[in-house]
This record gives structure tokens, C-alpha cells and sequence, in this order.
């Protein structure tokens, strides 16, 4: 099961430690500069406001079951399923993100909390549940 | 990017052309086997309501980058990145599902209409946008 790059997110975030807590701050601007090769996949997206992004968290270790919440230091460990961390089997990242504007293969993104560089491996409407 | 199976669906829909269209029928129940070696990371998931299911659906296209919507038959292609189709560069699955129970490592969800034997490739909290 092979990912590959659809794109990369250009971020002002330099360094994972300079990222906002994910669900704190949703106001990150970024670019996603899509590949030439997948810009025809983008045909019909402006339409659309909202975005699922999932990325690959590329700096992020793959060896962790379990984990220490940062929101509350000194209590048990809980597995990673049940948590965002990127520090995960697959460590993927599933962004719901407003749909700013485009311009050619470029797309500007609020909620993209990633580093600069990140690559960007799917891009899909957000559709809520019909019973949300 | 390699990703790994962390569990696998175990689904009455046998075929593709079985399963319900996205969003028409969220009603789908399914078991989530997870992998005995990633089971740990499941601790704390019980606790939880709703969860983000990602499954690499096995059975895609992944050469597509335009398509015709079911839904609109004759209509003009779209990128498939303006869709939710499993035939897609990744051919990644990004659900929101109820999580019903667990029993060991098996988790029974509502609204994951993948078809039996998909990969699971990741697990994680359900949680809203702030603003949305």
C-alpha cells in the first residue's frame, strides 16, 4: 500500500513544535501546491468549501502504541488510536479545512495545521453525516 | 510512504456493487478487526462515540483522474478529487462512524460500507470543528 505525493502543504509552520494544538486554533492559512501531474483531479473543487486534507505526517515516529496526553501530563497512557497524535502506525493526518480560493494548481486552505513541506496525499469533499 | 494494514473490515457486503452510495445509507454495521501487534493503541477508544475510519480501498483504480458522476449520468467529468470516489491516486476511504461496541480488538461500527477484507489503516477521535 503505497502513498504517493499528491502534493506538499507550504506553511508558515517551520517546526512541529510551532504548531497549534490541533482543535485549539483552526486559523492556519496555508498553500497546498498540487503536483502538475494530478492538477486535472482538481476540476470541479472550487465549487466546494469545505475540504477533508489528509496528509503525511512525515516527521513523525511510527513505533509509539501508546502515549501521554499533552493536555494532561502525569495520567496513564492512552493508545494512540484514541488520539490525533502523529505519532502513529500510519501517521496520517485528517485536516477538515475551508476551501479559501485557487489559483492554477495552488490552493489556499484554512485548518491546515501542518509544517512547511508536509506532503499532501488526498483532498476530498467534506460532507457532514446526514444524522450529525 | 508505505502504509501498513493495522486491522481489516469484516462486512455482509461482499462486492462493490453491493455496497450503498456514500452518504445515501450511513447504516451500514461492520466489524473492525485490528492486528493482534496493535491492539495496545486501541486503550481509551471505548470512551469514545464517533471515530475517523481510513481504509485503502484495495480494489480502485488509482489511474483515474477525471470522472462522470453516478449521480449525474452525461454530465461532464469531474477531477476526482471533487468526489468522495474510492478510484482516486490514494485510493484512501475517509469515514465517520459510530463506534457500538468493542470486544477485544474487534470494534463494531455503524457507517463504514466497505466491502469485506478492505485494509483499516487508521483509527482515530470523531471530533467537530469549533466553528462548524
Amino acid at each position: 500500500m503505497d502513498l504517493v505525493a499528491i502534493g506538499f502543504v507550504r506553511s508558515p509552520i517551520q517546526d512541529p513544535t510551532d504548531a497549534p494544538r490541533q482543535g485549539r486554533d483552526a486559523g492556519t492559512e496555508v498553500d497546498i501546491q498540487i503536483l502538475p501531474a494530478f492538477a486535472d483531479a482538481l476540476d470541479g473543487l472550487d465549487a466546494i468549501a469545505r475540504v477533508i486534507v489528509v496528509c503525511w505526517m512525515h516527521r513523525a515516529r511510527r513505533d509509539r502504541l501508546r502515549m501521554v496526553r499533552r493536555s494532561e501530563p502525569g495520567s496513564a497512557p492512552v493508545g494512540v488510536f484514541a488520539t490525533r497524535t502523529p505519532h502513529r502506525p500510519n501517521p496520517l493526518a485528517v485536516y477538515t479545512a475551508d476551501l479559501l480560493g485557487r489559483s492554477g494548481a495552488t490552493l489556499r486552505v484554512r485548518g491546515v495545521d501542518a509544517v512547511d513541506g508536509t506532503p499532501v496525499v488526498d483532498l476530498r469533499p467534506f460532507v457532514p453525516r446526514l444524522d450529525a
